[in-house]
């Protein structure tokens, strides 16, 4: 064996580093484990059990999903203690619009080399976001790509599997013209649209992470930009199981209004979107200011402070209100339905 | 709007032509749904039946996997129609492990920027990898990341979930000493190592993707590096339901036999590994002659020819390689089992 013997750790990765990072967080994972995780963690294949006893006709309802590039941002700050939410949240939400409650999630960490800060951060983050919604977190990878990845920089994945009862799922068929639409308050730009962010505020701008934001309270860029995608379980899935008032619900992600909420909508119905009805987050603003965005490209990137769009009864939206904005959201009535063909408008 | 307006495609996103090349695989897609996928694509979350009616006590196998810089040889070849059959079949190996049959799979691309050929062929690819084993490819995510891919590469992600009833699962508590290991062959690195190959090839051996591979029959090193994972389902799983014989089984794949048996061997039990029953391939010969890999830092980086290890019964030795070596693979006995501590000696 001679000096220039090549090894694994040599070629960039590093698999017993990333067996101790792993161990560091095996007591995070182990608590979002409940009665049905069977076995523990490091099998090959996760287990759990698929008992759905009080539900007729169960339905597992799964999402897979990016943080995009708001790694970045936690990159420019190094705070990542917020992206395991981002990514657990954002599918949550997902399968919410199903109706489904989660029942377990499985995480991804790509990078260039393994930062243990970071890894940590990132997955106690999703187990926190996990045991939130009684999600259990049963499997994940790292992987250390050389070369594929840039230095320093990662992405997060999330898979997720819930369920749902067949006679609970959405969107019910029963959306007409009349109803309304509740929007549920995001609280910045989620997981979506950060790149086009980091061109207003960081060269278009000049600006920091560490500058104010404009209009933001002493609230630093960085703050804003990364603040937690929001989980909108707790205060809907009672809704959808104690009513029958919604009768469907999307998940505002990439596309903004324009591109979500067409996905819930019959064929056969228009939304109108009524945009004097909420003030869209400062964060926002300085963007559109920064980068001269026109509205419609503003509307078709970011959420614009709705993150979840419920359709809603008429009658019912004072009671869907009331619920709402006493389970810990913001929501407001911000559009209707009318006889057309899927199309939205924001007026 | 000025000149200088901002736009999501301008700041590298490009949301309309990641939907155009989505357009191009919803048949393939389509292809691979049965009756148990409920609602079409396009939905927030993926809907499949959970009826396992023919199950006692269902357990939900679950993976989540990446195929590693495996895509930066799919670039420098700039052939991808292996990349999805490798991200399927490395989930369907896992789940199988613990005894499960694929129900679906969800697939993530990320990358600079969208690649239309390269996400068309990893796509259709896993569908028809899904499709071979019986799995519906149920949703996916596409992402574009500039500034956290380099430029050209890809990451590819797929999780997947899969079905055992409870007392069909493994490792089932009976392995004792004595016990056989029967080793099932692989056809190449299946995903794992691809950063140790590089370096050895391409940097010290200064070899090109369309070099001969030495001693490999006229095969070029990008050819012998992009055979996709063999997936040992059709071969292992009628096994696994129609006889007892096999207690437990070892996907081979990062940490090799020495990082991957162990994780489904009693504590109480060794196992022994005879190099002598096998020879490797060409590949890992010419990866380790040029590199000056020492043997364990081979053994514990490749799979180094066997994809799949499984714990036998010893009288039953003769029955399963007799089907196996008629299912589509090629397996042999290459070990036993003794009293000891989750050891694992390759000899």
């Amino acid at each position: 064996m001679s000096d220039e013997a090549l090894t694994y750790a040599s070629a960039g990765v590093d698999i017993e580093q990333a067996e101790q990072s792993l161990r560091g967080v095996t007591e995070a994972i182990k608590q979002t484990h409940g009665d049905n995780v069977v076995g523990g963690i490091g099998s090959f294949g996760a287990m759990y059990n698929a008992s759905f006893g009080d539900m007729a006709r169960p339905i597992l309802v799964s999402s897979i999903d990016g943080v995009g590039t708001k790694t970045k941002i936690a990159a420019m700050v190094g705070d990542y203690s917020g992206i395991g939410h981002d990514i657990v949240n954002h599918c949550v939400n997902d399968i919410l619009c199903q109706g489904a409650k989660p029942l377990f999630f499985l995480d991804y960490f790509g990078c260039s080399r393994l930062d243990a800060a970071a890894f940590h951060q990132v997955v106690t983050g999703a187990a926190d976001a996990c045991k939130a919604v009684g999600c259990s977190l049963v499997g994940g990878e790292t992987a250390e790509m050389p070369g594929v990845y840039v230095d320093g920089e990662i992405d997060v994945v999330g898979s997720i599997v819930g369920v749902v009862d067949s006679a609970r799922r959405l969107p019910r068929p029963k959306a007409k013209a009349g109803d309304k639409l509740v929007g549920i308050a995001s609280n910045g730009l989620h997981t979506n649209g950060y790149s086009l962010a980091r061109r207003a505020f960081f060269e278009v701008g000049g600006l920091s992470v560490r500058d104010p934001l404009p209009d933001g309270d002493g609230e630093t860029i960085g703050e804003a930009l990364l603040r937690p995608h929001l989980s909108y379980f707790e205060a809907v899935y009672p809704l959808l199981q104690e009513t029958e008032a919604v009768f469907a619900a999307a998940h505002i992600t990439g596309g903004g209004i324009y591109g979500n909420l067409p996905r819930v909508l019959p064929s056969d119905l228009n939304a109108t979107i009524y945009r004097s009805n909420w003030t869209p987050l400062p964060v926002f603003t300085a963007i559109q200011v920064l980068g001269q965005v026109p509205d419609v490209e503003m509307y078709r990137t970011f959420n614009m402070g709705i993150g979840m769009v419920l359709v809603v009864d008429s009658e019912s939206v004072p009671m869907v209100l009331g619920h709402l904005n006493t389970a810990g959201v913001h929501a407001a009535e911000i559009g209707d339905l009318q006889d057309g063909t899927a199309d939205v408008q924001i007026v």
